[in-house]
């Protein structure tokens, strides 16, 4: 691991010179993930693993908080199953991959392997549910699902990738719609607290909505190149699978009706989305909530008495304060090794403990987003590292912010629309037609990512930024991922 | 749902009368699990998939203590890279489902779901893995897996089911073996300090052991019937997997030298281990440490003044302290009712609190194991409460241990060796031929379970129980799951 990383520190592409190298370099030489022997799959090493964890233990909580429960479906749906909902199987079936073989023998039908699992969940929910009494109903799974990539880059975009899926089911179209918001607010409210990544949130066009579902709703990020990330998407599926499976349930009134379903996502698509956020050029620079290791404390000239001692006391001391800490005292590598190292990773905070600090009864602490090196007293040491741990958040935040809401701009003419597009969002009207939509994603790459909600909305001119048609919304574009 | 229970609770078939039914009734009666649409592959439901839950957060734990990291591998692995390991290949061959075509297109190679995942680890494990330094690779992966079965019940042997599986990698056969015992270690203490669950562990026989292992030890459980179920395995691979997959260090004294791996699992299957282990004729009973509810509050007369308002005080008090408790408040069903479902369910201690019981400063505690009824104060409760969980834990272990014990026999002569196993694990010396074995399973059904490690062993006789050849060892018989 030594010789690896020794090599690789002097070899991160700029994100200036090549943004897209820059992130392969992150991912991969930050044992982030790797690639695997299938063509568009990744193995997820144990430092992404790492982040991931923690998402899912930050995320889970959310969800049981909001009165779901975990269960477990199966990797497989028949082939005939899949196709019940028409829009659904035409968006997913062209990226399926399929089973046909058990053994040694064919199978009479084929068996995809799920690349999101409403059909599955339809098939189980109309046997489960019978009354109003078995209603709303609300699950979510973790696992792995699959889709049949043609370009894959890690975290971004692979043929297998771990996620949630929750999939519900309401009695009336108002708590259907409600849960659907609910869950969009619980991950924008994860983005930007535990991720510290400022979100987009709004509508997706009917181009652009889940294939199957009444509405899509999302929450977009912009990467550090100005292109936007889906970071999770919610999705308002009306009755169309309910109608599709049939699930039904007598109501109060004694009328059988159909269910109104949801269902809503994120991904290890997130990661990628940390990385290219949070980044810079000497590595990761990851969120104190979601870093596998916060603190990093290094002697300095450990072999002198009593560093290795402190320097363990200290270990000690933050590990039962509930921070996650590691001690390097590899004794065949330098200081300046373990700082490059530590930078590399994107540990948040570097603290720094050698024979002088000692006598002063202070230590280093070094963060990582601004290298800003502060002395501090080695009393209340948790304390101060849990504020400056809090303090990298919400500076990290600001940051992210503050770099996106530059290069959001306003287009009303289609000039500057597509200068605008080339480097990081635009607000124009649309008119609301799918066609407009995919000339403007031809002429400039960019997509339309969300309509914000009305309050977010703003009257910018009266006319389709593109086709001059009466607008129907404000809608962002954006080149994307 | 409520409907639904009305009905279960009068039709879970009794052990003594139908053992294999009363395992299918509590399984889908009490919300654990269900089937699904595609054969072999089943639903584990919120209830089943809380076990799980608890189960993992509990392993987990025990896997990082010992120095394990997580991490993802791919679903699928090509077929080359899966054939590598003669051995292998042909133990799992057979179950293998294989994906043939992606979106439209046929694949050039297939693509086995994993059964295992030796030989992905394997392919990336030589890759990563240069020098001395890299080593002891210590990894874990929590994922789904499958393996075609032709005849399948839930929890026990289904299509696809969810485990653990750990690989790792070390410079010498020592390490690598002490490696394997100590997971196996791992696995036995939490079967016997979390599931409640008495196990024996012993090396299996050749015809026994993984697939591509030097050899394989085992945890064997005995279910209520006399049955063994193998609950989790752990594997010296020796080189086997190093050669084949070309895992190659440079060692300190500069030679190049292949690795010793071990890989070790545990699954979904200890679930259906814990309810055949636990249950009896009036449903689930749930060992405290892995039941998704610990305790249940039923307010008797609920209707009355104070009585709901004490029942929140004491599931707030109970929450505070750790406890996993609900408070079951429904208005639409009787105490009977719900008494009823409490003990259906298997949750392990019932709580009830009416006037007279507030009145005198005190509620009632019932076990679900002994179905012993205590008055116990209302101060202190959260104390006296953990205190119950405690005990119930420790006579669970103690029944299942007692009733295990009963039926283990010992057997000289083949005569005796066949009554025995037709109730229990039958003790016996045996040659070690693996011809004898098969004739022994042809014979009487019953297959090698497990042959203790010395300080187990007894020396019974000097032959072989079935063909009189010299004893290699002593061997414990059963028939099996």
């Amino acid at each position: 691991m030594a010789k690896k990383n020794e090599e690789f520190v002097a070899h991160i592409a700029k994100r200036a010179d090549d943004f897209p190298q820059w992130y392969t370099d992150l991912v991969l030489k930050t044992d982030m993930a790797d690639y695997s022997d299938v063509k568009g799959c990744m193995v997820i090493k144990p430092y992404g693993y790492g982040v991931w964890e923690l998402i899912q233990s930050e995320m889970d909580r959310r969800f049981k908080e909001t009165g779901h429960k975990n269960a477990y479906f199966p990797l497989l749906i028949p082939e005939s199953l899949l196709m019940k909902e028409a829009e659904h199987v035409e968006g997913f079936a062209p990226e399926v991959a399929w089973v046909t073989h058990g053994g040694k023998e064919e199978l009479t039908e084929r068996l995809a392997i799920r690349p999101t699992s409403e059909t599955i969940f339809g098939s189980m929910y109309s046997k489960w549910i019978q009354s109003y009494r078995d209603l709303p109903m609300l699950l979510n799974q973790w696992c792995n699902v699959m889709r049949w990539e043609k370009s894959t880059r890690p975290f971004l975009r692979t043929s297998e990738f771990l996620w949630q899926e929750g999939h519900t089911v309401h009695a009336t179209a108002e708590e259907a719609e409600e849960e659907t918001v609910k869950m969009l607010n619980v991950y924008r409210e994860f983005s930007e607290n535990v991720l510290a990544i400022p979100v987009i949130v709004g509508q997706k066009s009917e181009k652009e909505k889940f294939a199957g579902a009444k509405h899509t709703y999302t929450m977009e990020a912009m990467m550090q190149d100005g292109k936007a990330l889906q970071m999770g998407t919610s999705h308002n599926l009306g009755q169309n699978f309910a109608k599709s499976y049939d699930i039904t349930f007598l109501d109060k009134d004694g009328v059988l009706k159909y269910g109104y379903t949801t269902s809503w996502g994120t991904s290890t698509r997130m990661i990628g989305g940390l990385i290219m956020v949070h980044g810079d050029d000497r590595g990761l620079v990851l969120p104190p909530k979601v870093a596998p290791v916060q603190v990093m404390i290094l002697p300095i000239a450990q072999h002198k008495e009593g560093v290795l001692e402190k320097a363990n006391e200290i270990f000690a001391e933050l590990k039962t304060a509930g921070l996650r800490v590691e001690l390097d005292d590899r004794e065949n590598q330098s200081a300046g090794w373990k700082f490059n190292e530590c930078e590399m990773k994107g540990i948040p905070v570097r603290l720094e403990i050698g024979p002088k600090d000692i006598e002063k009864g202070t230590v280093v602490l070094v963060r990582r987003d601004t290298f800003e090196k502060t002395f501090v007293p080695m009393e209340s040491l948790a304390t101060t590292v849990s504020q400056l741990l809090e303090d990298i958040h919400i500076s990290l935040f600001e940051q992210a912010k503050q770099r996106r809401d530059e290069r959001i701009t306003s287009a009303t003419d289609f000039e500057t629309f597509k200068q605008g597009v080339q480097s990081g969002f635009v607000k124009a009207m649309w008119c609301g037609d799918s066609e407009c939509e995919a000339e403007i994603k031809q002429k400039t790459g960019a997509t339309s990512r969300c309509m914000p909600f009305d309050d977010e909305q703003e009257h910018l001119s009266d006319c389709c930024v593109h086709c001059g048609k009466p607008a129907y919304k404000m809608m962002y574009f954006a080149k994307a991922y």
